[in-house]
């Protein structure tokens, strides 16, 4: 028994997500302040809304407990969320407060679950696990959010695949050799390059230097000499379930360091929450380090990139998942490569924690 | 352990609707004298269509036992009906009565079967058990007919939802206040009544009285003073498998009883067939007593109720069949309140007839 | 038990189609010079391309063994096909030939599945099964492509129906007095009829003579007097997996034999290869034995074909899939007739073939 056939055995014997761990529920920007807004994560619907005092949002299961009517499609009394179809009317908390029916007895039962959130970085976070919510594991993006407002720019994407099977696109920069187009192509040089992978203990970290003629198009025109090589890098962390922090950048300058501050580059964040077993929500910022304050040419760049995930990532990936059929990735055995190293070893290590969230939950 | 728990566990074992009783298969209007009329009920495609001589209904399994292609698709040819596959002729009863084929000899099992029809108050209402149909068992709504042809309209909606939460929705009528617009808005009198609900051998009724101001819409130009408070009273019946007589009225005279005989009002049927577990075929009819003869105001009447549940009801339904997604209503331990006493009692009155058939059909 | 009922049980027992037989997998006019042509086969997705050199189609499983993705979403390079994912590189028999990642070392088990591919008589034909490749059980329809090539069309059709349907209705040839237009129709004058079947080791004939006025409408202007009647055959044979070669014609000479050297007629092939258990592609042939040189008539003559199947066989073939929702034909009981005789003589002849094929491979 090979040990992908053990990790099949195994990977069909947890659930298939972490439960106790935050995900992104939603971009910041999606959820206005009067909206009701909807969204499937976990197999499970959940109603976001935000409270008028202070704009802080909150989430409670998209269903009335009474009759199953999805709360989003009823309205909002101040900072409650009432039925639409027989009025109910609960708190933020998820705690009906008003019953107009008959005497306006509340019913014991008449509880909807309630979701912690907490908005960060630009983003609403949400724990859906039965644990108490460990703020202490609660990631920080803050330099997303530490220059310039016109220096960040954030995207959504659903697709029709597995989350992993995206967590898997971004583990592998080499595909950006071949299946990207102009705009962040690197031009076949990181396909020779075996990347240095490092292991923590909730994490991995991969990383990428090269170089390349002309730069990525994405900088090319803010180094000194656009149609010259430029040297780049990437170094990227992907920690559980699915996020994916990712730093890039390029400079022409012999001596610099291949970091951040050193290069004309930009903090990127990839992450995943699952719809279902196969559909998944992607959410995507960037924020760069020149430029800064240019909101036209912020817009410009955010589309761009969402439209080079869009047109070239997404509908690859749907076909995988087609051709697939399962999210059962070692059950098909497949062929592992050097550039594999980095993916393999978050869905290992992914794999790991579920089968400890199984033991722990029983 | 529940009583609830105890339904839920009972309802397991039951089939998902009633086999042995009346149904609606199509309004009368629905089937025009030439026509092949075919409609899938309890997931049983069957074909209806009218004798030439007295317009008499008839219905078959619509596939022909050959090579089960859909009778509907065939032809007539006077009282028979002609597969258009091979031309294999079956009489009203669903017999072969002719095979152009070779030396024409009749096949002993080319026999379609055939499901007793009964044409009645402007409904062909089917039997589709194994039993012997129980004539005495078809219900009585001759008040639809009983007056001016111009003082009632009939209409069909396709929900795709199960057909019980269509009764429910009929049964707790105190939905009106926070559902439907203003031609029938009950202006929110009726949530806080707890209806009257009597339980009979084989029926429920319900019946809420209330005043608003103004009247409902559909009644308070027809009131002396259309402006002013009027007292209403909704009367409602279930009886299996799924037929709800309801009868509702206005009056602005202080001594009048609350009946048709001295409101201005209207007697209705609100009727549903399953097509699946999970699409319902709903008929709904309604006669008034004022304005009789009026041909115009009766097509713009039934137009309007027609669109208060197309628009109002339906999309409401289908959204809790999708956050339900079984039809295991008691399984998900609903919070149940004063407002679902009739709508309860039919659910468990329905579950004793389902084990009830069960237990006879073994 | 009857024999229907043990042939039920039987065909339970069974795979859903022959593997280790040729099927068509496209027509050689779908796959061109340059094209990676995808078609789904026995729930298998393929691709097909052709050799630079000679033209020559080869066949791949389209699915990269690396991480999944359709091959034919990638981009040839010589003879060779290129993963857009990765860029792995294949070669015509399957074996990966470079690896651009890290040291370039090539994975022991980066290895498509080839399919042995011959394309012959307009056909690109496949072999799926373990088994060999038998050339020798290679049909030979050469008589398509022995005349002046105006004289010959071809013709695709998906079809939402499992493929013994189109088997079914190409054998009992009573279908065209009901189910066709005027082009192709028979005027009533098959059903009557008892064809001669005959059963071969591995094949199933049969054949039907018949006069008829006027003469079908694909031939009557060829004839004499084309108004006038004129006597006509259906000669046809069906091989495994799904192959029915048919051979039509009419003529006005009394004393002509009833074959393709005596009549206006034309040498048609009906092949039929499951996608899945109920999508089938259909492809269709036919030669004719006049006007042979007229390209402008040729292909009048195959769209008119065309349109008649799919017009008229296909949404017939499609509501008989819908109404038996299963693709064992003999567990529904049908009511078999003196027209089924060839059809049924198939379906049995098939099932022993499944039988044995199971056998053999345990």
């Amino acid at each position: 028994m090979t040990v992908d056939t053990k990790l099949e055995i195994q990977s069909k014997r947890t659930r298939p997500w972490l439960q106790n761990t935050w995900y992104v529920a939603a971009l910041s920007q999606e959820v206005g302040p009067e909206a009701l807004f909807a969204r499937t994560l976990l197999d499970t619907p959940v109603l976001i809304y935000r409270r008028e005092e202070n704009g802080e949002p909150v989430a409670l299961h998209d269903r009335c407990p009474h009759r199953f009517a999805p709360l989003h499609r009823g309205w909002r009394e101040g900072d409650d969320v009432v039925c639409m179809y027989h009025a109910l009317r609960f708190d933020c908390t998820g705690t009906c407060n008003h019953n107009p029916h008959g005497k306006g007895k509340i019913p014991v039962l008449a509880q909807v679950r309630s979701f912690p959130l907490v908005e960060r970085d630009g983003f609403i976070w949400i724990w859906m696990g039965d644990e108490p919510a460990d703020m202490s594991a609660l990631p920080d993006y803050g330099e997303l959010v530490s220059g310039h407002p016109n220096s960040v720019g954030y995207t959504y994407m659903p697709v029709g695949a597995n989350y992993q099977l995206i967590t898997d696109n971004v583990m592998d920069l080499s595909h950006i050799d071949h299946v990207h187009g102009e705009i962040i192509t690197t031009r076949g040089q990181l396909t020779p390059l075996i990347p240095q992978v490092a292991l923590g203990e909730r994490s991995v970290n991969a990383r990428w230097e090269w170089s390349q003629q002309p730069a990525m198009m994405i900088f090319a025109n803010f180094l000194p000499a656009p149609s010259e090589p430029a040297r780049h890098f990437f170094d990227i962390t992907w920690t559980p379930p699915g996020h994916i922090q990712l730093s890039v950048g390029a400079t022409q300058e012999p001596r610099n360091a291949l970091d951040l501050d050193h290069t004309i580059g930009q903090y990127d964040l990839h992450t995943v929450t699952p719809e279902s077993i196969d559909r998944t929500h992607y959410f995507f910022a960037t924020r760069r380090n020149h430029l800064e304050e240019d909101a036209e040419y912020n817009a410009q760049k955010i589309a761009g990139m969402h439209g080079a995930f869009q047109d070239e990532d997404v509908p690859l990936i749907e076909s995988v998942q087609e051709r697939m059929g399962t999210d059962d990735f070692f059950g098909l055995e497949p062929v592992l490569m050097s550039n594999d190293a980095a993916a393999a070893k978050v869905r290992r290590k992914l794999l790991e924690m579920l089968r400890e969230e199984d033991q722990r939950l029983g």
